[in-house]
């Protein structure tokens, strides 16, 4: 069994906890927050140990990997941390928000070898992950172009728009990691467009955003588009298409149940969308588990790394850039 | 050009003429209805012809063909005497209610090969005949099973009723004739269990049903459901399955438009079903007006001829006696 | 914590056993089965307790329920005993292939309040389970027709056939469960036929049967067609249709992703659908299991119990009847 | 009837003819070709009047109508002396390469009430219309995203390229047109790149290319995508998505037949894609007829008239501007 700590108790640091304890190949060895209310409020619905401190996780000789998902401000300090300690960590996204602290931290780590995973989840999906199998399989030739459609069913409230860095930091982020992944390619250019569609007063008090389209293109001439909104009524929208020369896969919608309704004014009605990340992309944090299990257990390298949360920030600096001068934007001139 | 008359003015009369009239390969030489008002009706609004009699149509040398919608009691005579004339019909089922008067018609043409064809228009839908072609292909294997699913939208009136002949020769009919032509055999058993479902004082009176559920058996073992009923309030519901011992293909419903609404209590909401037959199969009723004119340009037997609206007639006679006794009849039990 | 037995460390057992360590508010007290080597097998990769005995089991103050997954002949003495203690079962189907036996195992059991739920997993399945809410929600008017299409993928092997009871005990029976849960009434009459289609030496040598149709009527008149074969190769097909007189709500079948494939041939092609029942049914399983713990935790009867157990065995008694003698029966014919 | 005559027999004006002998309400006056032979081999097949010249049309006192269906240089000209004469002009798209040309035919028709209509026939195509029609009705509360794919089939021939003034003109010039229709606002700004991915000596000898992704934004904010590629080997893909503030409209694409195929690799594989326009918008074609006729017969302003083919090519410039200096083009910098 693989012992794990799970750092910061929120929506996503508990639903990390519990996938942990039912995970066949891991075990929770505690949780720790800053917060020490939250720590103790899951610990009794669980009975799970509640660190002191960050340090006692990563000196105990018993913690075999540590799943952060505290405020972001944090992450790059914890991973630092558990590094020179020699402790594995997932890390959820974004690594930070400024740039340079993200440089810091990959020069800090640069030289072990200690697995560092960073929360991109949904590249764990069955769905994608399967569409992206197919899509570099040869099946569908060379791949022309991605679509990525990501929509969230509603504006989070204005406590967590105040910290989460600015819609593309905060939800593209995700989709530029899919991106990057899909395409195989890194992408050499991008255009950004945002917009204020609901809640304008508010989002303009936070200099934010609801909307967001944006066009980014690898150097050898492959495109994709990212569809971005806060708001999507009937459900959490997670799209991807992906066009070849010899065909196209799409990875679509789940749904709850497959219960379809015929009436007199429509027909084959399906079940409302999945609700939010917790529903829809349930099977993919357990597979992220197991791959960092699978990490640590055998020393590998996981297959979504420091690297990949520094290029997606990347992407969400030079999106910021396009935005502010309306122009493309060359992804190496923000780094 | 194939010039062509119609016999019989009302709603399926009136469709084949405008097909006639649309058709790049035929021409309307005129329509004749006993009831001259409803002839002159049509013609009115369409420059036709009106022929003052049936013996007008046969005694023209410019006719190539008859289309017979008149009522059912008339089919047998029409078609009896367009063939001692020599002029090709094609005739709406049934072509009688009574399968004596039907053995009798099968006599008198049966030393003749102008070309007599059975307005079983199903078979000509690009969608169940693309199935069968599929079926009979290899691709699916061995046939093992067959489901036919037919629901009108909602129950005729009683006036219509009153001469249809009863659920199983007036629609069940059509699906007799599907599942001949699906199974590629001959069934040798059927079961068949009707009932009254809606307006039950009306059907009791009648003596009639508005759903029905019959299960038919080849020699060779292989199965078919039909499933009837008078009413789906969410349009005419047309579907065909085929079960093979290698795979499986559907024919499914057609909709007007492919547009689909997504809300917050239902997704991928679909537009109403294509109501009625003449909006359902308006691509079929138009390819059995050219199967037809194709057999009278090269004296081709129709695909569909006289046997065929007898056999599946039998299979309503021999549905009926299963009804009354409630146990498997075999089909050679009723001829 | 509930705490649960688990007797027989098959397929289904192990399941169970697992289903049980997984759920949050049960706990897996031990495993037993009269093959010792199954159980220590299961035993090894999990730390769980081997009991000796079913004795052992009852006896134990510590257990709350006992999950019967073993052969289906031991089911009606384990059930009794387990109720003589005073000890919930959850038993699989079916309860005996022999119906006195499971009258005797009736009257045992009939002056005790003690949890009895029979495993008819299906009516757990969210989507079935969504089916049915809006069928009988009134959004769909009053029920007229139900249509089961119920396809395993592939034969079993002949040593689970030699064993099983006929197709109509073994797998019909799910699907006679299903139909009297959607029809919300009783059958009171029963018409099927069976067929040998493929391996069919090995059938007539065990007088089983690889494909089903039956229909099943209500007193009041609403229908029902169970459509079984037990090879669908494309996966395990799972399908429930439920006509009414204002609409209809269909309980389709799920896959793995919702990718789909578009190519020169053919486009929107889907994964295959879900194996077979462990994965199709993986909810349903353990909502079975929450279900029996809810009910052991209140004292409360299983939505699903001995008589739903022995009512499905009727009807696969009459179904045999109906097989046998090519007629429509009444239930009450057969007990 | 209206009369009308059609000019240019190229693949368009032959459809266009054929329609109109087709359509209840529409009679063809003629043909017309500067390339005679062309002419006479469609009026071979059909017995159409063949007109020595376009004058010999406008001055017939028999005609009410023409559809301008010849070499784009040819259309602005025609436009001009068709509406000189009093002639109702239906004219395909563009009206001209040359923005100058349209803007001098603009003032030259100016004064005139003549209906002139453009042929942008999606706008009549039933699920593009029915998705407007939703949301435009306050279903989907206030538009925010419009989606647009549209991809061809495959390359089109050198020949063709040679003439058809590069992508954005050519192609997408019908989804500046919906994306104007579907947003129901001006497009204010533009961002458009564009790609050769497949065949990139042809198109980079002929400065064209083959694939586009274009980002559209009016005053109010409204977003539009238009996804384009020259090579869909499925088939024509003609999709639109619209996004609002209360929910979802998607016009999906259209397939021959609703036959679903199911095998041991892959489930519910559809019918190729419509193959290309004259078979994906064949009911569209013979709408656009029908209001052309209507407009004509009441002395209505078409609803997709002279402005909006001007409009849609402004789009185009502007297009090709942004993507010369790779930014954000705003539409007034370009008229």
């Amino acid at each position: 069994m693989i012992n794990l700590a799970v750092v910061g108790c929120g929506r996503i640091g508990v639903m990390h906890a519990a996938n942990i304890m039912r995970h066949d190949e891991t075990s929770l060895a505690g949780v720790f927050d800053i917060n020490v209310a939250g720590a103790r409020q899951f610990a009794e619905s669980t009975n799970a140990y509640v660190f002191d401190s960050f340090s006692e996780i990563v000196n105990s000789s018993e913690i075999d990997g540590i799943v952060v998902a505290s405020a972001t401000e944090t992450h790059a300090d914890y991973i630092e941390q558990a590094v020179d300690a020699g402790v594995a960590v997932l890390c959820e996204k974004p690594i930070d928000l400024d740039l340079d602290r993200v440089d810091r931290c990959s020069k800090a780590i640069s030289d072990s070898v200690i697995p560092v995973q960073i929360g991109f989840n949904r590249r764990f999906d069955p769905g994608h992950s399967a569409a992206h199998s197919t899509a570099h399989s040869g099946e569908i030739g060379e791949i022309i172009q991605v679509i990525i459609t990501s929509r969230d069913p509603s504006m989070p409230p204005r406590q967590y728009l105040e910290q989460a860095g600015g819609l593309l930091r905060d939800m593209t982020i995700h989709d530029f990691d899919l991106a990057r992944f899909m395409l195989g390619e890194e992408p050499a250019e991008i255009f950004a467009t945002v917009e204020r569609t609901m809640q304008k007063k508010l989002l303009e008090e936070l200099d934010d955003h609801d909307t967001a389209m944006i066009i980014l293109r690898t150097q050898s001439g492959k495109q994709c588009i990212i569809n971005n909104s806060r708001q999507a009524v009937y459900g959490y929208d997670q799209r991807i298409e992906i066009l070849g020369t010899k065909g196209m896969v799409i990875s679509d919608n789940r749904r709850p149940t497959e219960v379809k309704r015929f009436g007199q004014e429509s027909t084959n009605c399906a079940a409302p969308l999945l609700h939010f990340f917790v529903e829809r992309y349930e099977e993919a944090f357990m597979a992220e588990i197991s791959h960092f299990a699978d990490c640590i257990k055998s020393s590998r390298t996981p297959c979504v790394g420091f690297e990949d949360g520094r290029a997606a920030l990347i992407l969400a600096e030079a999106a910021y850039l396009s935005v502010r001068e309306r122009r493309v934007v060359k992804i190496d001139e923000v780094y």
